[in-house]
């Protein structure tokens, strides 16, 4: 039996079960949980401290057992009441694991050895899901009425959703020239959808602009002022894999990055597991993957750098296009803490990976799959991840959203309706 | 403690767990398990005859709630071998079963009564996933290498990520006119997407040639050499909500109407459980829902005929457009004798429903939603539905496919980035 003990410092009023304080992640100061998201002493990110002192290893694991087949089967783990459960929420997670073996064989990796974390069968098809699920119970939490986010896709319909879900308002805001469909996805849920004239930089300044104005209070922004709990939905994709697992640790995973906050949170939810005997303490390898069109953490760690240099992000892998991603350090760090790698493939590689996914295992990724599918190809030719060793690869998305990527892709043959043209196209 | 004893009067070689044999609905002419679908005598439909002699009701249910978390938990009940988990297959089901309260204030029902089961979130976003997954273990049963269908959408992308999974060849047959889209949804799974001159009836028509040719051998045509075993995979829907229920059955069922064949097989799967005991036996009203472009099963009902009259289709919802459902009589049988009707709405009302779903619930559903939605709201407004009872609606497909239903769905306002152009917008 193991259990993480925080000291707790401050006293927070609201109820989210574990979640003891906010503290920040550079100088450990700690204040009471919040809408917050900046230490008020350096400016660093705050995130959550738990108090998981009360857990007995056993009893843990048969109540998480014993749980819904969604992410609040971790309930006890995370920064929500102990009652979420029945609260109406979009109830994202326990996606497939699937065991990859066509895939393992394409890639010369060894069978049984590789899976694939397939989240695009969370509710609106993305990993959004289970971020958003998160910041919407702070949001009651903190009588919240709105909820918004900026946006230019994927996390548009994930608030949408669970506004509605919840019966909160929404309001999303995106760029006004975003592609029509794009716009339906978000759009169908019935919140306000408001477009702005100006790129996704503008839209971002204008949301910190509105949470310091009086017409945003009330609004819980999921990932500005609701960010610390919004991030931790991404530690349910760590419990999941060890669960699905058979409560053990892979050796290596290969996960996408765009801010780096998933990779950053799924570390912090493997270090959990060990900690609280969930799962053997073993060495495990963190990968992250990026497409060489916005690679700036790739950049910086093949130049041994501690530091992030934004870019002008220019691929077909737009969910993953943050130039500037806010936890690119820690992801270094991670990577190079437990002997893992950043790597890049381009646009090129990643539509080439979605169609080897799709035909070897019959999942159709989006284009943040055909990034980690990619560099787990390129890893394995340079010699880079161990291909004998228990491998997770992360779908973060769905194929039909970024149908662009791969429109090419058609009919192998056009026939007229009998068997002689069948046979002439070789078919038979 | 209930059994249902089927008399064994065929012997069948391949393992297909309890299925036992074929037999006619019509005649009750039995043949040994195979890829046949028509009844040699009497040329009526064939479908699957169990034995469930064996079962004791709890360990049952016990085996049954500790069992995966997709639809082979009741491989007790399906025709697949004992050890189909542990094939290479898409492992569909154990969909979300979503307590709808903001939608049953909409429509009227008491709170806690109504019930949206989300079959967007099966691995390709359809119900075809749960019948295509069954026409695969019945392909590897008899030695088939190659899975085929005809298909306008849903089905082919189902057929091909299935095949590719478990490591079959596919060729899938569609319209060579389809929209770009529904090609790349089909084609992204790699394997023959054949293009056909002509309609979907040509399609059809070629298939069946193709089967009756020395060039179909060794072919699996999901919906045709395979049906029988294909249509059963529309009973885990059954299950699935019963166990979701708690071991209950509801008292209303709203469920789409193509061929018919899905309602009649949750039929089938509700009296199964009543008979093995794992739910109490009470009255159930199933009712078909249609869209008026293609209603010949509600045209029928409402005239009190035994036999529907084709349509020709023509109506947004796609997926539900066959004009001469081969199930018709018995949807009409079904609906008569557990106090249902059939009912049909206009596409206006179904994109209606569209959007009064996604805004009440955050579920994004196909036309064929928006169809069983648009009924049920339709039938209560009637009297026909009562609104204090336990009703369960099924959404068998995912938005993202038809977005051209809905493609008006738009902005609600476009800015400029700042706050005295978003108070001007009336948003504050």
């Amino acid at each position: 039996m193991a259990a993480q003990t925080v000291a707790s410092t401050t006293e927070s009023t609201v109820d989210l079960g574990p979640a003891a304080a906010l503290s920040c992640r550079e100088c450990g100061h700690r204040v009471p949980l919040g809408p917050v998201f900046a230490c008020e002493e350096c400016f660093g990110p705050l995130e959550i401290a738990y108090d998981f002192s009360a857990y007995d290893t056993e009893e843990l694991r048969k109540r998480i057992e014993a749980g819904p087949a969604n992410i609040w089967r971790y309930a006890p783990l995370l920064p929500v009441p102990a009652d979420v459960a029945t609260k109406p929420n979009i109830n994202p997670g326990w996606t497939q694991l699937v065991k990859a073996d066509n895939l393992a064989r394409e890639l010369g990796v060894d069978a049984g050895k590789l899976f694939i974390k397939d989240d695009s069968g969370n509710p609106t098809h993305s990993f959004k899901d289970r971020v958003v699920a998160q910041a919407l119970e702070a949001a009651r939490a903190f009588g919240f009425t709105t909820l918004s986010c900026s946006s230019t896709g994927n996390l548009a319909g994930a608030v949408g959703a669970a506004a509605a879900r919840a019966g909160f308002r929404s309001c999303v805001f995106i760029p006004h020239d975003l592609e029509q469909g794009k716009v339906v996805m978000a759009a169908i849920y019935g919140g306000e959808l408001v477009g702005i004239e100006g790129n996704y930089d503008d839209v971002n300044r204008f949301c910190s602009e509105l949470i310091g104005d009086p017409a945003g209070e009330g609004w819980g922004f999921v990932n500005v002022n609701l960010r610390p709990y919004y991030a931790e939905g991404s530690k349910t994709l760590a419990y999941e894999i060890c669960e699905q697992l058979g409560w053990q640790l892979p050796d290596q995973l290969v996960v996408p990055i765009a801010s780096g906050s998933q990779l950053t949170k799924i570390d912090k939810g493997l270090q959990e597991l060990i900690k609280l005997g969930l799962v053997e303490d073993k060495p495990y390898k963190i990968f992250g993957a990026q497409a060489e069109g916005c690679s700036p953490v790739s950049v910086a760690f093949k130049a041994g750098h501690d530091v992030v240099r934004p870019q002008k992000p220019n691929t077909i892998a737009k969910s993953l296009a943050i130039g500037n991603p806010a936890d690119g350090p820690y992801v270094l760090d991670i990577a190079r803490r437990t002997g893992g790698a950043v790597e890049d493939v381009t646009d090129e590689q990643v539509v080439d990976a979605i169609k080897v996914l799709a035909r070897t295992e019959g999942i159709f990724a989006e284009t943040a799959g055909g990034v980690t599918v990619g560099v787990t190809r390129k890893l394995i030719e340079n010699g880079v991840l161990d291909p004998t060793k228990t491998t997770v690869v992360l779908n973060t998305g769905d194929g039909l959203k970024t149908l662009d990527a791969v429109a090419g892709t058609g009919l192998t043959a056009t026939i007229r309706p009998n068997l002689d043209s069948f046979r002439e196209a070789g078919l038979a």
